[in-house]
Order: C-alpha cells, then sequence, then structure tokens
C-alpha cells in the first residue's frame, strides 16, 4: 500500500477540483479558487520538492487544474494524466518554465500559465540588497558581532567601499537589468555602464534626463555609456550585476579570463540564473582576492554550492530568494489561481502579462481572463 | 620594569615628533607628515583600546602632536603631559568627540580636531545596506545557504518586504538623515515622512522636485510629509531610520510605548548613537514579533550588546562600521594629520569643515589650513 500524501481541503463541495502542489503565500489565491466553485486541495507534504509519482496521486482521478513549482518536472506523464483526469489547466508558479514540457502540454492540450509582471521590482531590490550587502561587508561583520569578537572600535574594521560617484555595470539591461540600474543611479549617484545586445533606450533616455534634473538641482549630473563589449563593463565598472537571459552563448559568462580583467575590490551580483558564472573559477578568484566580494542569489548546481564558496567571507550567498517579497509571491499566487481559473472558466487569455497591477488588489472583481498562457497559441486559443 | 610598547617610525629625522596611536587606512596621511618634517610614529600594539598610560608612554618627553581615536580618554593627564612635552596638537579621528575633555585640552592650551566633511554619504549607505538587508533578510538567508539547509525554492522561504511604493520615516533629518532619506527615496521609490524640530527645507524641496521630475517621465511621484510628532514617523512608516543626536531628549527614545505603536513587519535601522534605543526592550519586541526586523550599527553597552539581541535571527547587528568605507576612513586619516600638522605649522582654521574634499585628492597640494578644530575659538585662533 503507497504512502498517504497529506493534503488540506478546502471548499470541498466546489464544482472543479484544482490542486496545489505547495501552499503559497497569502489568501486571495484561495478565495479566488474557492468564490467560483473549485474545490481547492493543497498538498501540505513537508518534503521541499514533489516527485511526478507525489504529484500523480495528487491528481488523481479527477481534476481540473493544478498550480505547480519550477522544482517539479512537468513532462508527459503528468501532462497525459492531468488529460486523463479530465484537466486542461496548469499553472507554474515562476516566470520561468524550464522545468515544463511545453511540447508535453501542448500534445494534451493542456494550458501552461506563468507569473510575469509582479517580479521585476522585488528582483531587482534584492540584487541592490547583495551589492550592498557585499559593498559594506554586511554578512561577516555581523558574524563578528555575534561571535563576541567585537572590543571597540578600530580604524581598519570591515572598511569596504563607498558607492556614490563609482560605476555601475549592468550585462544584461532588460526589464530587470534596467531597473536595478536605476536604483543604483538615482540611489547613489552612481555612473551607468551597461552591455546588451540591444539598446535600451528608455534606460539611456532615463538616465540622460535624470542626469539633467541633477544638474538643475545644483548637483553633479550622472553619467551613461553602452560598452561595445561585455570586457568594457567588466574593466571599467566598480559594481558589475549580471542580467543575462541563459542559453549557449551566456552559459559561464564569468569565466577565469574575465574575472581577471575585473578590478581587484569590484563587487559582483548575480541573481539572474547559476550557469552564466564558472562557480569553481569564482571561489579561486575569491581567494586569490580577498577584497573582491560577491553577493549571489543562485548557483550553478542548485541547491548546492561548489566546494569552498560556503567558506568565503568575501561571499554572500541567498538561496534563490530575488522573488521572495511578500507583495511578489503573494501577486505569483494570485496569478497561478487566475491562470487555472480562466481556463477551466473559458476565459481568454489576458493582453499584456506584464500589466497585470489590477489583478492584485486584495478586493477587486477578479478579470474574466487569464494572465499568461504561454501556449495559448499552440492551443489554438 | 614596564612592557615595552610596539611602534613603528617614519622619517626618524623629521623635525617635529607626531604620533598616532592607531595604524589607519591610507598613506596620503604618512606623506603629508613625513613630507612635512615630522617624525611620525604608529603604535602598532594589538590591543583595540589603548590605556592612558599606554599613550602617556607614547607621548614620552617630547612631542608635538597626536592622532587620536575615540576609544581613548583625552583627559587632563593626557592633554597636560602632552604640554609638558610641547606640544600644541591633537585630533580625534572621528566627527564626535565624545572621548576628549575640550575643557582641559583648552587649560592645556592644545587644539582639539576632528574629522567632518567625509562622514555623511559613507554613514548614510551603511544605513541604506542595513535597511536593505533587513528588509530582504540577507543575514538569515545566507546562513540558511552556509549551512547546507536549502534543498530546493519555495515559495515561503525568507520572504521579505518590497520597499517600493512603501513608507521611509526618518527621525532627526540633518545631513546624514537626509542623504539616507535621498537613497531611499530616489532609489527605491519610497515616500517620505520625517520627524526633526527644525524643517528640512533642503529636503522637502529637493523631494519636491524630485517627485514632478518623475511624473514628467510618466511615473508615480514620490510624496513627502513633515511629521507633527514621533509617534507619527513611527505609526505610518514601513522603515524607520533613526538619526538625531543623542542628548537627554533622545535618549531611549525608541521605549516599550513607541514599539508597540509600529508596524508589526517594520524595518527599524540605528546607525546613529546606541542609547536612543532601550535595547532590553528591543530585545523583547523582537522576540515577540518575528516579522519586525532591526539593523544595527552601535549599542547601548557597545561594544557588547544586551542579552538575548545576538541569538535574534530579525535582527542584522554590525560593529559600528559606519564610517567604513576606504574613501572615508582614508579621508578622516588625512583630516587627522591635516589638523596637527596645521597646528604645528602655525596654519589657520579652514572656513568650512564640511567642504573638504579638496583636501583629499592623492596628489594634491596640501592645504595651508586646519580643516576642523573644535575648540579653535577657546583658544583665541
Amino acid at each position: 500500500m503507497a504512502k498517504p500524501i497529506s493534503i488540506e481541503v478546502w471548499n470541498p463541495s466546489g464544482k472543479y477540483r484544482v490542486v496545489s502542489t505547495k501552499s503559497m503565500p497569502g489568501t486571495r489565491w484561495i478565495r479566488l479558487l474557492t468564490n467560483n466553485d473549485c474545490r481547492l486541495e493543497i498538498c501540505t507534504e513537508q518534503k521541499t520538492i514533489l516527485s511526478v509519482d507525489d504529484i500523480l496521486a495528487l491528481i488523481g482521478d479527477r481534476c481540473d487544474g493544478v498550480i505547480g513549482q519550477l522544482t517539479e518536472d512537468w513532462g508527459d506523464v503528468l501532462f497525459s494524466a492531468l488529460k486523463r483526469a479530465g484537466g486542461t489547466a496548469f499553472s507554474n508558479m515562476a516566470v520561468g518554465y524550464n522545468n515544463v514540457d511545453v511540447e508535453a502540454a501542448n500534445r494534451n492540450g493542456i494550458a501552461v500559465g506563468n507569473t510575469p509582471g509582479v517580479l521585476t521590482e522585488t528582483t531587482a531590490e534584492l540584487a541592490a540588497s547583495l551589492t550592498l550587502s557585499a559593498a559594506r561587508r554586511i554578512v561577516e561583520a555581523d558574524q563578528f558581532m555575534r561571535a563576541g569578537l567585537y572590543d571597540g572600535w578600530l580604524p581598519h574594521l570591515f572598511v569596504g567601499n563607498l558607492l556614490k560617484g563609482q560605476t555601475v555595470g549592468v550585462i544584461g539591461a532588460g526589464r530587470i537589468g534596467s531597473a536595478y540600474a536605476r536604483m543604483m543611479i538615482e540611489g547613489f549617484k552612481m555612473n551607468l555602464i551597461y552591455y546588451d545586445l540591444y539598446q535600451a533606450t528608455r534606460l539611456e533616455k532615463f538616465v540622460t534626463a535624470y542626469g539633467q534634473f541633477l544638474k538643475a538641482n545644483g548637483e553633479e549630473p550622472v553619467t551613461w555609456k553602452r560598452a561595445a563589449t561585455m570586457e568594457d563593463v567588466l574593466r571599467e565598472a566598480d559594481v558589475i550585476s549580471l542580467h543575462p537571459v541563459l542559453d549557449k552563448t551566456t552559459y559561464h559568462l564569468i569565466n577565469p579570463e574575465r574575472l581577471a580583467i575585473m578590478k581587484k575590490d569590484a563587487v559582483l551580483v548575480n541573481a539572474s540564473r547559476g550557469p552564466v558564472i564558472d562557480e569553481v573559477a569564482l571561489v579561486e578568484h575569491l581567494k586569490a582576492n580577498p577584497m573582491f566580494r560577491v553577493g549571489l542569489d543562485v548557483f550553478e548546481d542548485e541547491p548546492y554550492m561548489k566546494p569552498g564558496l560556503a567558506d568565503m567571507k568575501n561571499a554572500v550567498v541567498v538561496p534563490h530568494i530575488a522573488s521572495a517579497s511578500k507583495w511578489t509571491r503573494e501577486g505569483m499566487a494570485t496569478l497561478t489561481a487566475l491562470n487555472v481559473l480562466g481556463k477551466i472558466k473559458g476565459y481568454p487569455v489576458w493582453g499584456n502579462p506584464n500589466q497585470v497591477e489590477p489583478f492584485l488588489e486584495e478586493n477587486s472583481t477578479p478579470p474574466r481572463a487569464c494572465p499568461s498562457i504561454v501556449n495559448a497559441k499552440q492551443l489554438g486559443w
């Protein structure tokens, strides 16, 4: 006999059966489903990652839709099981969907939802938090203090970097990279150098206008520059934040050669994807350059770190929490519920998946639309 | 026989003997002295805080000037010894000089220098670093990651606060408080509420202009409000940073009653002076409110923390490093050297102690002035 699986059932008499593989922050997503005739079953198992077998058991014989996580393997096995159970809707609680075989979903006629539109600022703020923590050595200073090692003010104790007037380098100036650039430029009066295949026209225009605004107020203006090569950014910048997409061209984008051209006391931040940094090379570089500092939200072999990284005092390492603000995570939960509910109800797909703020208001009327379905076109929607 | 004391001697044949009780960051301060006919002796003892006896031994029979630290007790014993040794100049490596008995210095005809003009931005950036670290739970997340506890992305893991659109409260809107306010307003589009005995006219005007600038660029403007009472700030703000002076009216300014009116998930930051917070009450509040977070650079019984604080996961604690940037600490060292050198050479006092940036340029000609002497008037200068 198989082991039982723990669930929490909301609105047991609801017509549509919706399963969430995890408990999610907030309660609006629960109300959205239960107020719209869904029976909601939330898996409350303590294990972090559910196996395909666990999820098969959750889907069972009859299931209209599933809210899943990016740690789960959504391929033909699960999508065909969902189809057999009468289901048509799945939503990942994430923007990315590398864990989803969209072709398999298409074959089984299952809509695949995701949750863009609520992660930009929270992710950029996490990159800024890593930048400041690394620049001012907050984690190692905190450990020193807690260990009772502080016995009086000293001129050399945890001397870090002043950001004002320094140069921030951004690699990948898309939505998140641009939001991060603005935080560092406006907040800390840093000058910008960026590298991107495309010109970040909006960002350039804004920084120009902001520089003029500062000048008109009798202050030093900030400047921007689009670099011809990534190397120019790495050579010139005092702080470098990585915001590329992950593909073959950006795998190990930060390698031993590129680490070697960076300033010896630079701050490097990665809240994008782990494999863009050669993490073994990074550990060597951190060992050889004690004033070089790094802030990492993602790792090459996530959830693991390469040997030695956990011992480096000049690293700040956090467990993939870039989107972990209350506002964003509750928003993601709401969007997953709306994706699944919309498909069940036969609603159309919302026009602009990045403009979903009106959907998130605690007491607003839910939209008669799915916020974001990645395979809508393939399903002939 | 007394124990010997370790020193490092620069330019042994210099005419004027100057003692520094500590090694300080950078080398410009050393060159300023040695290029101007000073024999410089730097104490290299490993103990953090030198006693009065240690410093008496350093002053010896003949000494023109001393560079000291805020951890040292500069009263009549040391100033009269310095006078007997033929000295006329002392400079604290700090803006504050609570450790200095200025009356005693006056009686002995010793100039007392300090180092304003280089701490504002570095201190405000440390307050911003504490704010972001606390808001996004960087220290506890880092410890979790290093302990190997991360086994996969989870919706509830280290969910923190998004700053954008929230309210930053500033108590004490002087130089540092205003610089901090601007970082949070411009960097993170926070709205400002502040409390100060005096109107922060410059800050208000700037925030108004910045709000208009944002609006002209099609963005949501930021707002400001001067609160009638400190309680209004504590009640309304999502992030509160303390920047008052320490005196009888601000001792235990944050007490149990005031903690009780703050939001349950507020972030409180203190990079001003330890005793403005009732630290015992704060520990109780942190225990009772796990989502309330605090970032502290200073402590009531520095270098110690009140019992329990070191165990709180919702606290970020760093050892008085607000001025610890390379630029600031090297600047402070330069200013102490210029204070002592200027007095020895008989130069006048510089007009504006907050405008000293031209003095700091690595290769600039040293000014024929003392940057900042706090008792110049009393000495009839």
